[in-house]
This record gives C-alpha cells, structure tokens and sequence, in this order.
C-alpha cells in the first residue's frame, strides 16, 4: 500500500524535486504539501510550490504555514537558491491557489482525521510548522507513523562547522520535534552529500526530454553553479528528496539507530543534531540517522518518478 | 467605553481574583477566558477557570491552550496553589464546559474579528498561548490594542534570584511575546509584591459577606498559607489581578517606559526580563515596566468588583 | 593600627584617585600597587600608575599583571578613560620602574609573607590577576582578610544593561573570585553611582591648591566631560576610591550581606553579578554589596587623604 | 637532533606509558614533567609521576601545577583510573622530589631560557597550566615550537557525546590553547581510540620481561578492565602515548590542517572541540588533527622505548 505522507517544504531546488519525487512514486501517496520559510521568504516559496504543482500536475492541497523561525530572527538562504528561491528555471505564474487553511491546522486535521499509524511528515525545511502542529495538538505526535526529515547531519554541517541550515535556522523547533517521541529518521547532511547529481545524473535526466524534466535539469543548472562558488562542490548535492527516497524503500540506505538531540545554547554549536554513538542505543530510542546512500538506486527513483510523471501538469 | 480584554491566565489563586476583578469591572468587557499550563496542569487549571466561572456567573467563552511550554519541560507550582491549582475553597464539579476552540484559535479569531486597536491581550501565566498565536497569525500583532502582562521583575525573581515563574517556565514564549511590536506593559514582580492582602484587606473582603467575597477570602488565607511558609511573606502578594487594575484604570499605578528582553541562554539568569535603565527609552520603545502600586486604590478596585458581582452565578 | 592592602587597578581616572585615597589615608598601610589591563592596555595602565606614584610621592612596588582577560577577548575604555587611559592632566614621563616581579607573584608573595588574616585585596579592575592569583597558589585565598572591590552592581549595568565594565570584561575571573570563599564586599555601581564628583566637591578639592590636587581636578574635569557626553551624567561618578574609603571606615556606607554569583552564559546578561534577594543569607554568606554611600563623609575623606599628600611627590 | 619537550600530564596510566615512551626515545630530549589535577587530584597524580619517574629512572624535574580547572569545579575520573588514579600496579612510596617551582613558572623558565622554536609542549592532560602560562607570559607562545597534546575529539567523544574529559573538565582552558596562535596537532580521541593494547600488543610488551614492561603489562591489565566495564571496550585505547609518538615520528600518524575551537557554552556540547571541515584551511590555519594511526609502528615506538630504559631507575 502506498505510504500516505505530508511533504513540509521551503521550495527551494531540492525541494521541488522532492515534490517531484513523492508525486511521481507510485509507492507515495501525498496528502498536501505544506511550506514554511526557509530558502526564501514564506510567499516565495509557496509561490513556487504552487508552481513546481503546475508543472508536475500535482493536485494536493498546498497550504501556507509559518512565515519564521519560532523563536530567532528570520534567516534566508538567497546565495544557495537565488532572489526567488527557486532560480534558474523561467517559470510562469501559477494557475493553483493556495489552500485557505494554515499549514499547521491543515497537519493538524489530516493527522486526526486519519487512523493513528497512517500518516507520515516529510519534513525538507525548518521545523516550525511541525513543531507549532506539535504543541497546538499534542495528540499528533502518537498518531502519526513516522518522521523522515530533511536537516542536520551528525558529523557535519553546511551553515556552520556542525549545523545544518534547515535545523539552525529554527533549533527551537528542531529540539520540539526531536524530543517529541515519535519514531524519527534524520536523513541529514552525512547521507545527502551522498546524493551528488553528476554529470551522468544530469545527462540521465535529460534524456528524458519532458518538460519536468527539463525543468530539473535547468534547477540541477542553478544549484550546480551555486554549490560550486559556495561551498567547492563539483557536482550539486541533492538533498531533500532524500527524506523521501527513504519513504519509497528504506533500503535506498543504511540507517544507523542513535539517540538525537538538537543543541540550543552553544556559541559554536548553535543547531547542531548531537548523535550520542557512545554505547549501544538504548531499548526506547526512537530516532535513526541515515549513513550510506545507493546512490545509483536514488537516481533511479528520480528518473522513475520524472517518467510516471510524464509531460505533467500541461 | 469598556475596555475588551481576554484574559489568558492559569487559575490559580490571584489569576481567579483576576477573572473577578475582570467581571465585575464595568471598565472592562471580558471577551473570554483562556486557560494554559502553568500554576498546575492545562486540564485543572482549565477545570479552576470553569468554577471561578459558576462562583461568579462569568458567561464568556472559556477555551483551553497548550498543555506545556513551547520548548522547556513541564514545570507546575504545587507549592505555592496546592494540589488542585487552586487550593483552599471547596468548589462544586464546574457546571459549564470549556469552549471546543483551541485557546490559540479563539485568540486569533477575536483579534481579527474585530477591529483594530480594539482588544487587549490580559495575560497571567505563561505566555505559550499568545507566542502561539502570535507566530500562527502574525497579523494579530498591530491589531492588538495593547498587551498588559503579569509576569517578570526588572530588579525581582521568585523563581530564581532574578526571574519569576510564569517567564522562567516558558522564556521563549516570552521572548516572542516581548519582541512583538505591540504595546506591552510588564506588571511584574517589583509591582505585585506592593499589592499584599493584609489582615486589613482581607476584612473588608470578608465583610462584603457574598458567596464570591466568601470564595476570594478563602483563596487569600490558602495562599497567605503558602507564602508564608514557602517564601517568608507575612501577607501574601496578590499578582495577577494588578494586571487587570492597570486596564481599568492606569493610574493605579505608576510606570516606567523602558525596552525589555529576556534572557533565554544564562546560567543564573534563564527567563530574567532584562530592563535597560541606562539611557532614556529610544523613541519607539514600545514596552513599560509597572513601579508603584496605589495599595488602597487597588483593593478598592478589587472590593467594588466584589460588590458588582453580589452573589455572583447561583 | 592601619590596614595593609594590595591596590589591583588599571589607572583610569578613577583608580588614580583611589590610589591617592590610599597613600594619603593614615588608615591604610598601601604594600603594593598592581596593574592589569582594562581601561587601557597593560601598558598605559601601568604607565599611568608609575605617573601617579610621581605626582603623590607613592613608593610601594608597582607590578604589572596581566595584559588580557583570562578567556576573552580585549576590550578596553577609551571612550571614557581617553587614549592614554588617564586622559586630560598632562603628566611626565614617570620616574619610577616598574617591579620586575610579575604581578600575580607580587601578590602571592606579600599574602604569603604576611600573617592570615592581614592583607586586605582592593581590586577596582578586571580580576584577571586575582584570579590567576588564586588558581596559580590557592592557600592565598584562607590568608586574606578580604576582599574589597569596585565592580559589578546587584541592580544596575554600564557596559550593558545588567553588567559593569570590570566585570563584563572578564567574567570569567570574576567567578572564579566571587567563588573563593573569603570574605568579598562588592562596591558596585549600586553604590558608586552616588559618589558623584558634584561642582561643590570639585570645588572643594581644587581649594586645596596643591599639586595632586590640580592633578585631581584635571582628572575630574576630563572625566566629567566623558560621562556627560556618553552616560548623561551631569557630575561623573568616581567609582574606585568608594572600596578604598570601605577598608577606611566602614560606615562610610551601608551594607548587605547576600550571595552572590557571575553570570558567564547569558547572552544579554554576561558578566552580570547576580544578586539572590529573597531570603536572608544563609550562615556562611561570605559575600556583600554596598548600597548607600554617605557622600560627604566620602568626599571628606578624599579631601584629607588629598591633604596629607600636600605637594606629594616633588 | 632529539626534539627538547615538557610533557605535562596526569598519571593516568596513559599517561605513565607517555612518560615511559618520552623516556625511553632518544628522538625526545625530555626536559620536564609537570602536573596538573584531571584523572585524579593534584596529590595523588603528582605522587604517581613520581613513582613513575622512579621506575623508569626519569631524572628531570617534576613540578606539580593547578589543583583545579581555571573556572569549572573539579572533576576526576576515578571510574578509569582508580583511587590512586594509577590502580594496579603496587608501588612503593617515591624517592624522588617534586620540584619546589609551580610548574606554571617551570613551563615559562624553561621555554624563556630556551632559544626560539626548541620547545615543544605535550600536554596530554587538561590544560590548566599551559593556559595559565599563557595568560602569565604571553610571550612564551611565540617561542615554543609546537604544541602536541592529547585531548578532544573532532567527530567522537567520551565524557560527553561529543566531547573529551581533558578538554571537558578544563574548556576555558582548553579555549586559551587553542586560540593561541602556536602551532597545535590535536591528537584526540580519533585518532586514540585506534591505538588499541590488544592481546598481541600486551604479550609483546610482556615478553620484555624487565621491571617497567611489568609495570606497563599490569596498567593495561587494570585500564583493559575499565574501559571493558565503563565503555565496552575489547582492548583497552592507549591515549596519551600518541601525543608524544607524534613527536617521535610525525609519520605515525596522518594529520589533516583544520580551523579548531573549543565550545564553551553548549548544553550538549560543551568543551566540543569544533572542527571546521567545510573548506580548505585558511592560509594561517596553524591547527590540525591527527586523523588515521599506523598501530603497528606506534607499538613498536613503545616496544623500543621500553626496550632502552630496560631496567629502569633500580
């Protein structure tokens, strides 16, 4: 039976792909897509969820949620993902309208209204939209099945020497959501950097010759140049459809059962996911950390997903 | 015209004088009753509001908010309201039964039904309800008249040296709640502990000879029990209600503007509402702290109230 | 019979005047200066201090300590204390060495020399070299008889809103002196705010037309300009020589005895000494603050210290 | 030429190997021992460097340091090292003398009378001295020639999830090393935790047969049976040695240049040493860690030191 999920998102290059991912697997069955601020600005990036939704004919509910971190000032990741959050790709105005509902109310009733075990949240953004869900409805937390995450990274960090941007930018939230006690896999920065769209990636897609596939090829383009005057990288990692790569089949990596913490208070470690590989992890932990990707079974499920997806929405 | 407020508050001893100063103030235009976790659990204090409701035939809507702090874990205050969270009166099974909103919601949905400038937020406890609100519909920030808290002490703790309880319990909510643009008056420690129950006052209370007079009276002996026992006060300080005093008449007491912060990362200090003395307040200080309490001129407030009521709900 | 104390300062206006507060006070048996950097690099400090043994005819050792805070980075006063640390009175080279002895051997051997319970520790700077001092040879902290210093406020900041330059800048040593166990009054800018050097003060001192006491009135004059213009301050404050005039005679202010603590975490409370109110002090409280100065017996004793140095130094 | 160093410790039985092996390598030219409190206190590890020296017939001074960290309380680590700090062996009383100088003084004597560039420091302890001789005499960090020490950790910890009893007792400390601009290999437990006393290794030292082989053998036995029960280890990690092997030999080891500092206020991660592996070191990056070990020429560096002090000092 296909996994039913909730894809939180700050779209973001990844993330539309991430979209693109869930959308096109048959093995997923997307409930409605959230958005939070992170990449960009909250109306930028639900401007471009609405608009990967076009492209890809997607037709799930699209609901906006918080337009900042709970607690911190607003942080905005403009040198990765562009003025729009989303550059590279010429898109046109979306024709969907958001969803009326707050993203979180939204988590919220699909949560409630399905059986305990069903749904699960597939976060590639800060955490403040499941976090306020989290606290506004307590009851979530045991009815949900799981949580696979985009964010952190446990021996390593992009927005800072042990931080990851999705954690850091909103840790407030990031501890609520790591201390609530539902089952959690962090699909961090280890096993994203993993996820390395080559130039044989890039050439695979292409060859697709959809126009959802030309539309990843030309946000690989963007994102490719960015990692590389940014961070040295010589092909772009592909982080958020990771989270939901593991959703599709869990054997796309190896996964690693350790207690998980998110730290509030350093002055170099501000965010960071501390994983205690001390001992053996104890009976009750419910948190995992990805480690090691198939990388060649990862872009498969791209490329399946961009075919079962076909010319998309038009 | 009557000032209309909501009340957010944890009863709680003073906060259920509040709800009755609140009632039987025809300054004042109660909206309704919000209840959050904080001097006991969100389910007695919620249960607390419901028979200060009956005691007072307070008809308002009254809606429960979140069951613990945003980030922090659970801290109740048993030794200083007891078991119940308010204990001392015996009271009835509460006849009415709480609104199906969650608090946070019917924040929300009064501040944007009415017009601007129009409601007052009187919070007594915690602030994770209004934090809440402010971060799921940000818009309710310049709609707010004004926020009159009790909470803090620029020169005062009780639960540390320097913090008070309803900060200390949940700092980030109060960070969010004093980093909001809206006009925010701090009636904090420096001023509750002027608002004592003598022996004086508590025999003009009595003598009003009312079944809520009779309630009030009980609550001052408990909790000039406790105050006594747990922190050397030979009468006890009344906090919450000089919060709903300051609404219905500001000259009760004297303020002071100055910009406010709290500190959420100290050792020593965690939840200290930080007051900066050192210069004027810059033009657009936004936040005040309350100085001096006229004694007489508030508990006359609170014995008129008494009086309004007469016999209060049966 | 006089007291012996050690003066640890970093010359600063206001600690040239404690200085000649302590040579000129038959009360006071001054063994030694030493120096650290604060309100100027180690050197300045040190050079001002030699400048004023000049001018007074002072002929103790004067040692220098150490020339940054023990974790943090530097961070010195110009906007108060000038370029040269002492700015306004025009000074000649000094004439006197500098001691070879590094300062925090300078005060280990004196403590260590001298019987327990004999050497009072004056410090009116950062506590670096007390610290390190106490750390380097722990059996000083038993022989002192206490330690009297400027620095901190239980109530009131200048270097930020709740912290005082000699001790925000290096908190760390302040922890570790607060920490030991001898007996500590903190004179803190609760009290030294009311030694301020009004014009009937200055012009009492500029009466006694000797040397020092022009150097004096210089010192007032430049002083005054500083803190009018950055702190609003009609008559500047002369914070040090209010712990000298404490070892002088005790009842030229009052104090409380409280426990105390350094605040070395918070983010907008570093470096602030905490102050726990709300209960007596336990039993072996060693810790106390002053809190009201008797500003004429203050100044009087200024003016006979000034009056016992006559020509001073040449 | 053999490379001139002071080794400053806490014997510890890692660190009585390190002492063995400094001794016994005549690529080390080994000029003093200080001590300072960590795995025991002050008395005890001091009394065990003394033994130690009598065993191995070490003739340099020993000179006892700090009986605590610089600011935090103190902490020893008797679980691993027993009450003596040196459990197992049974030794008789020292002959030999601590030297009457503080080791602070002895550490800045030495490197003060040295020419530039000869010293090199190996702290395989907590860094209480090396900080404050540091702070004492800044100069001696321009003189010494490198800094090799045993502690922290880039991606492991054991006194915390991600932090190193060395660094972790002492972060202030360890903050004041590290931010000194001298070169400085951190030798942490990444690289220590590799350096394993296996079966293979403890018979080959046991078939040594002289009087400090068996001193060895039986710290190993007793340390194999801690780090079994306290953290499961198969064979006990020899920490200490590494540091000075690294001395003996840089090739024993890889090392990788990286920015280092140290967190001092985490929740979760203080005295962190944080590794900034995001980029190319900065052309003045004067830290790195050591990365993979080459186990078997590091026993044999042992092996060959025990070999040439054959029957030690008796």
């Amino acid at each position: 039976m296909a996994r039913k999920i909730i894809l939180d998102c700050d779209p973001g290059h990844d993330d539309a792909i991430a979209m693109l991912l869930a959308h096109g697997s048959p093995a997923i069955d997307l409930l409605a897509i959230t958005t939070v601020a992170g990449n960009q600005t909250l109306e930028k990036v639900t401007r471009n969820a609405l608009a990967v939704a076009d492209i890809a004919g997607i037709q799930v509910p699209i609901a906006a949620g918080c337009d900042r971190p709970l607690v911190r000032s607003s942080e905005i990741a403009p040198s990765i993902h562009g003025d729009s959050g989303m550059d590279g790709p010429q898109l046109p105005p979306p024709t969907r309208q958001v969803d009326p509902r707050h993203a979180v109310d939204l988590i919220i009733e699909l949560i409630m209204a399905h059986p305990p075990g069903e749904i699960t949240l597939v976060p590639t953004a800060a955490l403040t939209n499941i976090a306020l869900a989290v606290r506004k409805e307590p009851r979530i937390v045991s009815r949900v099945r799981e949580v696979v995450l985009m964010g952190g990274g446990y021996h390593t960090g992009n927005w800072s020497a042990v931080a990851e941007f999705n954690i850091k930018i909103d840790p407030e939230a990031a501890h609520i959501v790591f201390h609530a006690p539902w089952p959690l896999t962090m699909v961090g920065l280890d096993l994203t950097l993993q996820a390395l769209a080559t130039p044989e990636v890039q050439a695979g897609i292409a060859a697709l010759a959809t126009r959802p596939a030309r539309f990843v090829q030309e946000l690989l383009q963007f994102f490719g140049e960015t990692y590389r005057r940014e961070q040295g990288f010589a092909s772009p990692p592909v982080h958020d459809p990771c989270a939901v790569a593991y959703v599709i089949d869990p054997q796309v990596m190896t996964v690693r059962k350790v207690p998980l913490d998110v730290e509030l208070h350093g002055a170099l470690t501000l965010g960071m996911t501390v994983a205690d590989f001390r001992a053996p992890p104890p009976a009750d932990c419910h948190t995992q950390v990805a480690v090691t990707l198939d990388h060649a079974a990862f872009w498969q499920m791209v490329q399946t997903a961009l075919r079962n997806i076909g010319e998309g929405g038009r």
